[in-house]
C-alpha cells in the first residue's frame, strides 16, 4: 500500500497565527484515494529546513504533497527548496508567465513584476494549473516518488487538489480500493450518537465508522476497503442504510451537504417560496441559504430587522406587542414570521428574535435565548432555545436550528 | 537564542478527522517565552515513530513539547515512547495513582482499572499535573533538552502548560523578550505591498516583517526581539509608524480587528447610521455587520432584495429602470442604496447588486461581476468590481469591498 507524507511551509504555521486546516483535508482526500497519510512536517519559509523536510518526507513515503511557500514575495522559497533538492536549476516557463498575466488580466490588472517569480519551475517539472489565483502547483516524479507543491490558499489548495491530483492519486494507489460516505447529522450529540451506534464504531472495524462534531453537526465518516471498487461502494452503501435505520431523522443529508442545500432542494422539488425575517442573526440566515447556488428559485427575500422600528415598519409587527412583550419573545417572533411571508407572498414564513450577547441578558432573558417561529398558510409555530454560547456560536446555532425547523416541517 | 520543537501524536491527526489546534496555541504562547518553533512533527500512535520524531526534535530544538497518546487505553504509547527513547524504564508511582483516583473520587467515580497505567512514568521524569482531566503530563530535563509530554486534549493542554510550563520557559528563554505587532491591510496584494515594504521585509531582520494573506485580506506581522520587553516594544512600535508611513490606508486596523469593527467604530464615534440592501451577498454583508457586540448602536437595518420584485416593494427601485438596465447595473445599485438609507432613516445607505455564479454570467455581464453603491446626505457614488472566484469568495471580497467603500468615506 502506497502512504504519504505532508509538508506545510510557512512562518505563519509556526507562529500560531494561522491554524493549518490544509493537512486535515488532505489526510481525508489522500484516505480516499486509498494512500494513508504516515507523516506531516510543518516548517518556517527556509530553503534548508524546507529541503531537510522533503528528505524526510521522500524517505518514509511514495506522494509527498507540499502546500504554501508559492507565493510572489522573498519569503516564499518553496519554489528554490525543491529545485535545491532535487539538485536541479530553476527554468523560466513562458507560457506560465502568461497564465499568470491571464489571471491578472481578467480581473482587469497589470501582473506586478514580482509576480515573475511563479513562472519558473524546476528543470524536470510540470505546472499544475490554478484557476483560484496566481501561484501555479508544480508536480514532479523523482525516484519512483511522486511530488506535488500547492498554494497554502485552502480555496485554491482544495480546487488544485481535485482538478489535478485526486484522480491521479487514485490510479497511483492501485490494489485496495476505498469507498467512503457521510452522514450529516443534526438534533443529537457526538455521544448520543455514539451510543446508538454501539460497536459499529469500534476501531479497526471494516467498513470504519467515526464522527467527528462541528457547532451543532455531527458527521458520520463511513469508509470502506476492498479488492474491488464495486464492493467496497456495497459494504459503504450496506452499512449507510442500517445507520439511517437507527438514526432516522437525526440524518439530515449526505456527503457534506449543507442543512440549507436539504431544505433549498426539498423547497425546489415542491415548488415552495421562502421569506425570512431575522433579528439578532443579523443576516447570517440569509447568508446561509444564499449560498447554495440557484437559490433565488425559492427564496424571495429577507429583512434584517435589527431594530423595534424596523420590526413594524417592514413586518408590520404591532409596537404595542413589543412594547408588551419585549422584541426577544414567542409573540413577536410569531408576528414577524407571519409579516415576512405575507408581505413577500411565500410559502414559507421563518422569523428569529433572540439575544447574541454578549450584553442585553436579563434573569428572565438571558443572554442565549432565540425564539424561532415558522409561518405558513396552515398556521405557525415557535421554538424557545437557548445557546449559551459565544455570540458566533450563538448566532450558528439559531440559524441551524430555524433551518432545521423547516426541514422537519417539510 | 533556544527554539522549540512540537511533536502532535495521534492517529485522529493523520486521518483528517482532527484539525490540531494544539500547535497554533503553543507556537503563539512559545513565541511569547521568547522561544520560535522550528519544527513541527505529526506522527500515529506508534512507539517507533514517536521515538524517531523524539530523536529529529531534539537534534533540532533546545525545547521539545508533545501532545497526545497519554490516554489509557492501548493506543495510547507516547508513555513508552519517551522511556524507549531516554533508554529508561517506566516506574509506577504511588502517589500519581493517588492524585489520578482522587480526582475520579471527586466526580464519584471510582478509578478504571485501566487508568494504573496513567501512574507510570519515565525514570528520572517529573508528572505535570492535570487539573482539567485524568492524565498526567510529564517533564524531563535530557542532554541540556526540556521535553515535556501533555495530554492532547486542548483544555487540559492548555491549563496544564499555563500552571507548569509558561513561566519556566520564560526563564529558560532567559533574556530576549519578544514583541509583536499585526497591521491588518486591505486594497493590495501581497506582492504589490512587499514591493512597497522592500527590504523591510528581508528575512533575518529585527523587527522581522512578514505578511499572510487570506481572502483579500492582507496581514502584516511585525515581531521584535531585544534584551528587554520595554525595548522590543519600542521596535516594534517604532517599525509600525514606519510601515504606517508607507502603507497609508492600505492599513485598515491592528492585530486582528475586522473591517466591520473599524467601520462600526467610526460609525458610532460619530454618532452616524448605516442600512443596507444586499442582493448576490444574500446577508453576509449584514452578518458581518452584527457579528461586532453592540453594532445595534449604528446598524439600522437590511433589506435582502433578492428577486427584482422586492427591490421595487421594499426599496422603491422604479421597476421601469429594473427592466431597461437590468439588476445588476450601476443604475439599480444606485437606487437600492438611496431606497435603503431614505427608508431606514439612516445616515448612510449601502447596496450591492451582482452575479454570484455559478451560473447567470454574461459576455457584458460575467459571473464575479457586482455593483457596490454608497449613499449619503451629500450624494452618492458606486463602484463596479469583478471577483472571479468561487462563489463563497466572490461574496466575501464583495461584502469586504463594501464595508471598505464605507471606511473610506468615513
Amino acid at each position: 500500500m502506497k502512504s504519504a507524507a505532508l509538508i506545510s511551509i510557512g512562518n505563519e504555521l509556526l507562529s500560531g497565527e494561522t491554524v493549518d486546516t490544509n493537512v486535515s483535508y488532505l489526510c481525508r482526500h489522500l484516505l480516499l484515494c486509498g494512500i494513508p497519510t504516515v507523516n506531516i512536517f510543518t516548517v518556517p519559509d527556509e530553503i534548508s529546513s524546507i529541503v531537510d523536510a522533503f528528505e524526510q518526507a521522500t524517505r518514509r513515503a511514495d506522494v509527498v504533497l507540499v502546500t504554501g511557500g508559492l507565493g510572489p514575495t522573498g519569503d516564499d522559497v518553496t519554489r528554490e527548496a525543491l529545485a535545491a533538492f532535487l539538485k536541479v536549476e530553476l527554468r523560466f516557463c513562458e507560457d506560465l508567465q502568461e497564465q499568470i498575466a491571464g489571471f491578472f488580466a481578467r480581473r482587469g490588472f497589470e501582473m506586478a513584476p514580482s509576480n515573475r517569480i511563479q513562472a519558473f519551475l524546476p528543470a524536470g517539472a510540470r505546472a499544475l494549473q490554478n484557476s483560484q489565483g496566481t501561484a501555479p502547483g508544480i508536480a514532479v516524479d523523482w525516484q519512483g516518488r511522486f511530488i506535488a507543491c500547492m498554494p497554502g490558499v485552502p480555496a485554491e489548495m482544495k480546487q488544485m487538489f481535485s482538478d489535478h491530483l485526486n484522480d491521479y492519486l487514485k490510479q497511483l494507489a492501485g490494489g485496495q480500493s476505498v469507498a467512503a460516505r457521510k452522514l450529516m447529522c443534526y438534533g443529537a450529540g457526538e455521544s448520543t450518537i455514539a451510543s446508538m451506534l454501539g460497536e459499529r464504531m469500534e476501531r479497526g472495524r471494516n467498513p470504519l465508522v467515526n464522527s467527528t462534531a462541528q457547532a451543532g453537526l455531527v458527521t458520520i465518516h463511513i469508509v470502506a476497503a476492498a479488492a474491488e471498487q464495486a464492493s467496497a461502494e456495497q459494504m459503504v452503501e450496506h452499512e449507510r442504510a442500517e445507520l439511517c435505520q437507527i438514526l432516522g431523522n437525526i440524518i439530515y443529508g449526505y456527503d457534506g451537504q449543507t442543512m440549507a442545500e436539504v431544505v433549498g432542494a426539498a423547497l425546489a422539488d415542491r415548488g415552495k417560496t421562502l421569506a425570512i425575517a431575522e433579528s439578532c442573526t443579523g443576516g447570517l440566515l440569509g447568508q446561509l441559504i444564499t449560498d447554495v447556488p440557484g437559490s433565488s428559485r425559492y427564496f424571495k427575500c429577507g429583512w434584517i430587522t435589527y431594530s423595534n422600528e424596523a420590526k413594524s415598519r417592514d413586518l408590520d409587527v404591532d409596537s404595542g406587542l413589543l412594547e408588551q412583550c419585549g422584541a426577544v419573545s414567542e409573540e413577536v417572533a410569531q408576528a414577524m414570521a407571519l409579516g415576512a411571508r405575507k408581505k413577500a407572498g411565500a410559502d414559507y414564513g421563518i422569523a428569529i428574535t433572540g439575544i447574541a450577547g454578549p450584553d442585553g441578558g436579563t434573569e428572565a432573558k438571558p443572554v442565549g435565548l432565540v425564539y424561532i417561529a415558522l409561518n405558513t398558510i396552515n398556521g405557525s409555530r415557535c421554538e424557545r432555545f437557548v445557546f449559551p454560547f459565544t455570540r458566533p456560536i450563538m448566532r450558528l446555532r439559531t440559524a441551524l436550528a430555524a433551518l432545521n425547523m423547516l426541514r422537519l416541517e417539510l
